[in-house]
């Protein structure tokens, strides 16, 4: 079974964050992998990694980091791959690694999705992958219609909650 | 008792910001309706709410949602009736779904209050609603000279507190 | 003819931001007034504009203040009535008058609209004041399906620019 | 003994921020008052107080509040005296309390100090309370002498700190 | 010539920001379609849009917006196609924009750019499309060679450039 | 004549900013003087005018600096004579002197007026000054009336402006 | 053993955060002294360290400072030597400290580091000092080199952590 | 002339801002090369820059960028020898930019300066390069002597504005 997204983590102090990406990929019956990599420690191995992604069968590569958080936009500058950024929440609400990642100059993108965003980050790498493939589509589809039976139990609980003047 | 104002949540982790609402609608004697109903998760039943509301008999929408906050707005692009926005607290203090609320475009207004607002936002719809309402309108100034008997509370609980220095 | 919206600005600096409400107004044919007063400079006649509105049949009040912008929220202080307010952009992007207009505390909510959003502030102001008037509430329907024509325009414009691999 | 300075709060739970304050003016030995009003919710209170705050000698107000803080800039509206704004923290990191406060526009300044700020509020009014008065300002001059002592003791302190390549 | 790639615009104002990606895609010989559509003037056209796009051929969706911008998100809640969001600079800088796009709620992602950031929403719906297709990958690597040449050739210029203690 | 209010700018760059300052002063007939000083460039001559400033008959000081606002706050710390603080927007829209100004830590305050508000700064000056001057008192309730006056000439251009549905 | 680093705090309350400073300099076998100053408190004894630090030996000197952070720049203003400074997270994030240091004006710098930056301010503090110093050098790469260990490290637990779909 | 400072734009865009750096290195007579380099553009070029810049007797390294501006911190991680941010302003008034290049993780610092503070930059690499030089230390304190002569000068032309009240 050979790996198609990639998670990158900056250190296993991210992992809590990123466990939901990896639990969605498990869910979805995705090959994935996880490694840590640091743009600003490892820069080689941050180098070697990225160029040899997509020979490897990687298809899309997920990054998360904090601070003054390179790590997606390095791998993006090396890869021809689409690359995910997950802005990692730890000073100013996370509002530095958002604009670090998201703001990148013309020519190299980087996919951003919310702070904290991994669950995000995993159905957008399969949203991704399954381009073309009508099994996983459905399985896509299917997750998306689930999503809708938390609303629905929702609806079910705000029916045993009662006021005075609330009708049912 | 039929509703003439309804709360729209997104998830029933909404539901204890927005107790102040409903709780300030039952201090008023006004029928209201709590559901919940996600811009993301269900798009078209967004829409099918929106679109009937007003044959229904609403007056007022009350609409909660957090981080990229689109529910106040779809809501409001698929009714004539007045939609008020609670920017509900999760990430970036409330920032992000403050300015996704109240920065609507124009032609589609929001009536934007305060982040984790929800009892300003029962106390707005029911001003909206008591316009030419006699009753109504009394009781609405009524709960407005209630607050000052907070105030009167606290002067009466400062004169309590002593230094050497403070005058009564 | 009786004014039943009263739009209230800080002086006539604030008019051209404001144009654009008067003119939405006068093509609902709705009968409103237009005046300048400061909660900062003239304290008591806003304190008498904001008691005697409901009694003058003022329906809506629209009040538009940029930096430390009190005004909106000090009318509202005085009056049953519902008040939107409209930040004006002046320093800081109007994130200050955006701030102080909608971060009203529990018990005196404003209905807060964009930066700069004056047209919003009057189509809120009419859905306010047409509840439950069908004449009214038809041509407020009328006005939103005309939005989508120029959607339609755009699209048949864009219909006009040319790529070698745009299709049409 | 007739209080010179009058310390403002919206309401008691402002309390704690302003003990700074309150045990600052006793220490200087200034008399003061404490009451609690509200820009909002006892709008005719405020401006009674305002307008009759000269005539009963007082020399200085502060006036503590969050969020949209309108109180500081509505007291100032109606007295010739001097009003030290102090924002609150509540929401938004206190961001919103400090630009409703110090955004005054032209004419009816707002002496703004740093968010929570009661001990430079108190600090400030007696600096503006003094002048021309050699036995207070001496008192003052006294009072910032013994800051120093902080700093002194802190150097002490830091002389215990040993790590192998520290000097002492 | 059937369209794989969809832009979305709210108006034809938004076209001079959405140049290059159309650009772009006609150097990369990418079939592409343009059109305006609006989650507020008209959510049902959206709806309809968004659930035909898979259907219709449509590989990847670019949707532009600004001020509070839920075009992006509300297409993503109802296509399993992936959805690159391009936040539009109109007010606070774009910072409104990028919030409302890239903050989504987890369930529905947006792939979110830089604001303004056309050229790399058009890269990345390349990237995520190729993905397999060998002949698409090289041109991409090749276009990514090319931006080194702009590079080399500002090294060029700034030989030119001369101070009297700069070497060459 | 004797200067009783010190002006202090970082460069004559910053006049424009202030000469609404000078101007109030001027109308006030109260004596001033205006300096630069830099706390970067030439701190000890900071040191030597914020120590003399009292003895030579200064009441108040108006220090007004941009980006990292230092000045204002290394005055304050060798005066006791209280300090007003004017931001000046060059950078950042004016946020980093108006947080390098507001925010002084405990002991040494510093009465921050908005961005670029010299004419506040003054005004707040001369509030300072005249406590206990009944003239003085008088001059400063005058202008405070003139400010009325304003507003009352804006309502009468306001009659000049016409729509159909406006009444007058 | 003559220190050539000189770490500068406000308060014995910056310690703990400053406390990896001390550690990374006793690590690298660096001289070095710890002393409280304030900018605000002991503005003189600010201006006699930072006029002496050069002759008495001091090479680099980082200062830590939070809310208004003046310290940093105001030793910069007094001497030659390189300025690290530390913004320190106390309000708003830090973010008041960031700019109260970083946006120095044109011919003062102070070479900022990250918000409780402390390791980083201590890491450079070395990097300026062992320019030329061929061991001191040797052992600053040698820590770099540690990095990486991290990360390896990280690697080896991440192949603890297992999914169904994980590749090892 | 071997360079022994290296200045890094990401693009000729950029030498309007770095200009002052240039031009202050040239007045020091301290010999200085640039580059034109881009952590996403040419990674590789970067990469080779940063491990040999050392070796080839550089021993400060200036980096300018915008946006998500890696370039600073790419460098560092390759670097023993200081590294100086300077954030160039493009979007979000240069706060991204900042953000991206003060917040670097513990283990690699960036000296940050001002945004668009290309003259800091270069004055703080010269205090980090004349350590130990007293004829560079002499030139470095003659240069920021003639910054005082700017405070005179603006002095003397203070003496000739005039109004009626200022005294000279």
């Amino acid at each position: 079974m050979k790996p198609v997204i990639s998670i990158i983590i900056g250190s296993t102090s991210d992992l809590p964050v990123m466990e939901k990406a990896a639990q969605f990929l498990d869910e979805m019956e995705v090959p994935f992998e996880i490694n840590a990599l640091s743009a600003h420690r490892t820069p080689e191995a941050v180098g070697i990694f990225a160029k040899g992604a997509q020979e490897r069968g990687i298809k899309v590569i997920i990054a998360a980091a904090g601070m003054a958080a390179h790590l997606p936009g390095v791998i993006a500058a090396s890869t021809p791959l689409p690359v995910i950024g997950v802005p990692v929440k730890s000073t100013l609400d996370g509002m530095d690694a958002l604009l670090a990642i998201v703001q990148m100059p013309p020519g190299i993108p980087v996919a951003t999705v919310a702070i904290n965003g991994a669950l995000n980050a995993a159905i957008l790498a399969v949203q991704i992958l399954v381009s073309g493939d009508q099994v996983m589509m459905g399985k896509l589809i299917a997750y998306k219609e689930s999503l809708k039976g938390k609303i629905e139990k929702a609806n079910e609980e705000l029916k045993q909650v009662t006021y005075r003047y609330k009708t049912n």
